[in-house]
């Protein structure tokens, strides 16, 4: 069977069985997230010898020591998927929530209720959590969900799937709502994103290069999810108490997430006094720099080490300790170098000035805009949004960190008394 | 200059005009709105002159005479325009409107506000009423517009841009806002579509096959529009009182849009009674007639010209006067075929059971629901949005009729006193 045929056929059993989510109640779903969680904690040492296959190929073919960590599954690993999974099913139900109401002079009831997509794909690497994570969001979201993982953690995602499965068949949700798509062939990748009318959404989480893959290969819809260059603005009227270590938690707490800064700009008339401490925090938080001209001169006043930035480096995501500075003249000048190298991700203002910020905000083109905070704080958990399926990185449907209210669409109920249209 | 340089100059100089709209009050938006309808009115003589020429090269062609009537521009059509870009003028503003707001624990104030897309694209055909409705709808939620419309229309097309721009050369939104695609050369629509981070949406507008050449070749973000296969199911339960004129309405009201019904499903144990009154009423309202077997036999019986349908006739939407006739068991039946054959866009039932009423919304999966009323009224005029740039047929972003706020996305604005994420 050719991987078209593959998709199709699990994307059909999906949709079936996608039924017994849209007509459970959420007290149904929730008692179905409960039974994955209990059930991958009981059986932990099937998915942990599972993941030791995976382990082994990934050392024998020399994996990047960093991607064989988020590979890896340990006991404390799946004690926080199941966790994660209670939590989601201790959130608010995101389905049958009324969004717009009224009655029309010709008496029609108009009510747009919120509902489940349907199928969902989702498209993501080697990283076995994902596996569970995505699945029990889209389950409480009443979306039947089809998985494509790597072929690296196969052995990890099939245990899981299974011990999701067995779990579901002890409840009123078919186990059908979970398939895990073939890894082995890449065309099952592209077969999924091209089965329009099949899936409803596909989502892609990972690095750049495979969001990217999705966005160029999918007809069906998809939310670009990830790439981050987020910048820090320190404006002329910057409290440098709080400007300095909002920078140092933006550049250095997690520098391999999207939410992280890439690009530190401070404005001239504040530069001299905060840019030497600036770049010597940065610097003795082990942080590489690459200057403008400006700044550079700075840096080589103070010795500290930095050299200039091209403008390959003003839109790099680094994802490691390393960061761009650049002086601008005005709240303007740093919204024009944002709109040219930005990924309208995360954008920072440090100011005492409203004005400044208001203009900041209404210049920054972004998910989220952070007044006088880090940009470390665009993030489903942190927003208190529970659960988290990934940050969108577009302005279709959902902006920023997406939950479970992201996973659903809408219907449209008239109700009348017979009325035509005339 | 080849078609993607002249899309990227285009989409720059509309991304940097762009900053007028968002920058702008509503109130200023309003007021270009209402110079784009005063300018159209007092220069109608020329933008019919230039209608003329299309019209030519249309009947030199051999256009089909439906298109050449889309293409047509007459002193009323144009004065309609103008009214409708009042009538949007008058609209509540759907942009700065606060949707979610919350205190963190940790103190950070969180507020999701809408916001404008940027830049929209629209790909359209040759229809020049489309390059001012859509422009105004974009304009108005504060969007600048890239037009693709037909070439058999261009130079309709381009009286009309000039004319808005030179409308709104004389108020605070600068001209650029509203950019004219070339449209001799089909590879400026490819560029369009494949403008990646110049062009934040495109929605198509037209022919189940314009639209699916968009969904196909696009890489930006795009909102699938039109194809309408809609059912009508009578109930075993329905009053017959309301069914037949529902039917006739659904069908006969205006057979070329996407929400009039293709199919009638009735239950078995109301089809004795139903069917030969409805069979009869399609027939004289001059409905071709496509039957499963038992409806056949009916239609045979009464002596009322039928066809037995074909797999293909049940999912073909004819934009004419012609309907299948099916008969089925059950609600669950019903929705089944639904599910088959549907384009999840309108499904009516008639029915004066409530549970049934609630089994059918719950199992259709569509834009809208209709129960005891006409398919009709899939619509965003009748809706009361007072505005439609089109009906979307997908599920993400938005569902059903598109008006102001389906063209705003979002933006959150975290607000903090130096917090860091620890």
């Amino acid at each position: 069977m050719n991987a078209e045929a593959v998709v199709a056929e699990l994307a059909q059993k999906a949709r079936k069985a996608s039924r017994s989510l849209s007509t459970a109640t959420g007290a149904e779903r929730k008692a179905a997230l409960e039974a994955i969680a209990k059930a991958i904690e009981s059986r932990s040492a099937e998915i942990l010898a599972a993941n030791v296959l995976d382990m082994a190929s990934a050392r024998a073919e020399d994996m990047h020591p960093q991607m064989q960590d988020r590979l890896l599954l340990t006991a404390e690993r799946i004690a926080g998927i199941a966790g994660g999974a209670r939590q989601v099913a201790a959130l608010a139900d995101p389905l049958g929530q009324t969004l717009r109401k009224s009655t029309l002079a010709n008496g029609l009831e108009l009510e747009q209720i919120s509902v489940p997509f349907g199928v969902i794909g989702m498209v993501y690497e080697a990283r076995p959590n994902v596996t569970v994570d995505a699945a029990v969001i889209l389950l409480m979201s009443g979306n039947a969900a089809l998985l494509r993982g790597s072929s690296s953690a196969h052995h990890s995602n099939e245990i899981l799937v299974n011990v999701m499965k067995d779990a579901l068949a002890t409840t009123k949700i078919s186990p059908d709502v979970i398939q895990l798509i073939p890894s082995e062939d890449r065309a099952t990748t592209k077969a999924l994103l091209t089965a329009r009318g099949k899936v409803d959404l596909v989502i892609p989480r990972g690095s750049a290069a495979l969001i990217r893959m999705v966005v160029d290969e999918a007809t069906v819809p998809t939310i670009e999810t990830g790439a981050g260059v987020c910048h820090v603005y320190v404006d002329e009227f910057a409290d440098i108490e709080k400007a300095l270590p909002i920078l140092i938690n933006s550049k250095t707490h997690r520098p391999s997430v999207c939410n992280a800064a890439e690009t530190l700009l401070v404005h001239k008339a504040i530069a001299p006094t905060f840019l030497p401490m600036a770049l010597k925090a940065l610097s003795d938080a082990g942080v590489i720099l690459h200057s403008d001209a400006t700044a550079q001169k700075v840096a080589d006043t103070f010795k500290i080490a930095s050299t200039l930035a091209t403008d390959t480096n003003w839109s790099t995501e680094y994802g490691v300790l390393e960061m761009n500075v650049a002086v601008v003249d005005s709240v303007d000048a740093a919204a024009d170098h944002i709109a040219q190298y930005g990924t309208n991700h995360t954008e920072a203002i440090v100011t005492e000035n409203k004005a400044n910020a208001a203009r900041f905000i209404a210049l920054s083109d972004c998910a989220a805009v952070m007044v006088n905070t880090s940009t470390r704080f665009t993030d489903g958990e942190q927003m208190g949004f529970g659960a988290e399926i990934g940050i969108s990185n577009q302005k279709l449907h959902a902006r920023g960190p997406m939950g479970l209210e992201a996973m659903t669409t809408t219907t449209w109920i008239v109700t009348g008394t017979g009325q035509i249209r005339s």
